[in-house]
């Protein structure tokens, strides 16, 4: 069924006929824009700017304003959901989220409340509602949360770790201590992003920033399985929002997330699209797949890349152009502007009239 | 042809019948080792260490004495040939490699001389020589290099990068300049390796550290191509001895590395093994892939994943085990022996008598 009036991005994720490729990006409201560096500044910490739904408003719309943007994304942080569990987020500057209450134990693991989205994390759901009033229907808002795992990783590791050994020590030490866990993290996130559904968003994403540091098997039970059962809950009220999953450094399962319910699969920049759309066949549409750092090349490079991936990833819908991940806070603007204006550019000879 | 008089690492790399699965470590020779420290801090600095064979020789035979292992590998570091092409090698401690004089220009590329191993990395030469002497003929001992690719990224970062912005800025603003630096660095590592072959080494090994940073097109050409043609050019002298390729994150590129020419394929520890093995079916051997924090666990959930791999590896010949990466400094000791132990008692069942 071909909606006209549907925005590209849906259409894209839904494998529709569309004119052309839609492209948003990864923290497409964030550092790299002046306008946002003002805000924050004004906000005086990060978490105060998220927890203050009209400036978190005011940056989510920012990126729009500057760029020809398919998407909107919520402007939050994966970590809301263990802030609201009361493990006491702060970001220390330079180094990145830290808990002052880490999970230690499978007492701390007990004692754990699975918020009330509601309750402890209105100020979410109230920036999606200001955020889609101003987007006025035209731009489809992006909702998120982190992977039950990911939010895991951060949570027994106290901040991001770099070797990961306190949860690879319950993972090979204790993996029967990361269950139930990862069932609460799972129910947490499904309440989440309902909430979120409820509160207007068009699609959601969940990223899996850490899926990528486990062996296959653990990823598959751990990370992808956790995470399908956190959308096989938000289903149940909400059974036709568009769901992408994005995993950095999971290009070796491209098979399994394809199989696991998901409408769009979020690739990095190590795999090559045209490799993977062959993968997942028409199961899944593919987000990605820049790299962030071509970004610090020239604008014509920056081009020549952007063209490199469509032509891989190749004929017809089913391709949403994005970074292969978050982009970096000193990025110049020029090519930011010359990746976007290329997808518009050259996307439209990949998808020829039926 | 079964050699019945060869080492069971050569054996295993060939895909001979043997009787157990052969063990080694990357980086057993390293600080986890007391002994090693004692020694280290006797040399002064870690390059110290690498220069003063006497030193060099007895570290690589440390782990030997403590472990049961089927390999010594040659204690020295990837970064010794930038270091002898005059690039000005520091380790600073706690952050890791630096040179003084970083590659920024085609001009530097062009000054940069191929050092003559026998003059320039005569050192290393020498360490070969004496711990060929003490190991008798009995355990094989791998001589190895880093990748072209991964030694470039660390010249022109100037370090251990942590985004790569400087060498990726080459990659997609002006690869050509890419070109002429490799290579000179695959010339430079051939020879080098060459030399390690004439000084008595029995297998060489490629770390490509970094290839996995890299996108598809871009792996297949900087880093899998230009350590093809290091082999290649290792190969006119040295026909037969058998190589070992290393790429961290590697697991998408299986087939084309098993087609580049080494014998064996080191694996990391994200890809599952048993997988791996179908994809490059009896072309080459497989060497790894237990995850380097499973050591922070207890030796029992040791054992438990050295049993994982070898079920997955499943039967019959053409797996060298080994970790995915190098050991932490900090890995307790039992749980080392508990690794190595369970190789030598597990491994038996999955070699079963012609």
């Amino acid at each position: 069924m071909i909606s006209k009036s549907s925005p590209l991005l849906i259409d894209a994720l839904l494998r529709r006929p569309i004119p052309r490729t839609p492209v948003w990006f990864m923290r497409q409201a964030g550092r790299y824009l002046p306008e946002y560096r003002a805000i924050r500044a004004r906000a005086g910490s990060f978490m105060a700017l998220c927890r203050t739904p009209e400036l978190a408003c005011e940056v989510t719309l920012q990126p729009l304003r500057r760029f020809r943007l398919d998407a909107a994304i919520l402007f939050s942080d994966i970590l809301t959901i263990p802030d609201a569990m009361g493990l006491g987020l702060n970001f220390v500057e330079g180094e990145g989220p830290r808990f002052e209450r880490p999970i230690r134990s499978a007492a701390d693991v007990a004692a754990l409340p699975i918020p009330d989205p509601e309750r402890e994390l209105q100020y979410v759901l109230e920036t999606i509602r200001l955020v889609k009033r101003e987007l006025g229907g035209k731009t489809p808002l992006i909702g998120f949360a982190g992977s039950p795992w990911t939010l895991a990783c951060y949570m027994v590791e106290g901040g991001a770790g770099r070797d990961f050994r306190e949860i690879k020590r319950w993972l090979y030490g204790a993996p029967e201590l990361l269950d139930p866990l990862l069932d609460k993290l799972s129910q947490a996130v499904s309440d989440y992003l309902s909430a979120q559904i409820a509160a207007g968003v068009d699609v959601v994403m969940l990223f899996d920033t850490w899926g990528g540091i486990l062996p296959t098997w653990a990823y598959l039970r751990f990370a992808l399985g956790t995470s399908e059962a956190a959308l096989k809950r938000v289903r149940e009220c909400h059974p036709s929002v568009p769901a992408i999953l994005f995993t950095k450094g999971g290009g070796l399962w491209l098979e399994a997330m394809a199989a696991s319910g998901f409408e769009a699969i979020g690739l990095d920049w190590v795999c090559d699209i045209g490799e993977a759309r062959e993968r997942v066949g028409h199961r899944v549409a593919l987000q990605g797949n820049l790299d962030p750092a071509a970004l610090y090349s020239s604008p014509e490079a920056v081009r020549r890349e952007v063209e490199r991936i469509l032509d891989r990833y190749g004929f017809g819908s089913g391709h949403i152009f994005n970074l292969g991940h978050g982009i970096a806070p000193d990025t110049p603007l020029e090519s930011v502007e010359a990746m976007v204006e290329a997808v518009h550019e050259l996307s439209p000879r990949y998808h020829p009239p039926a």
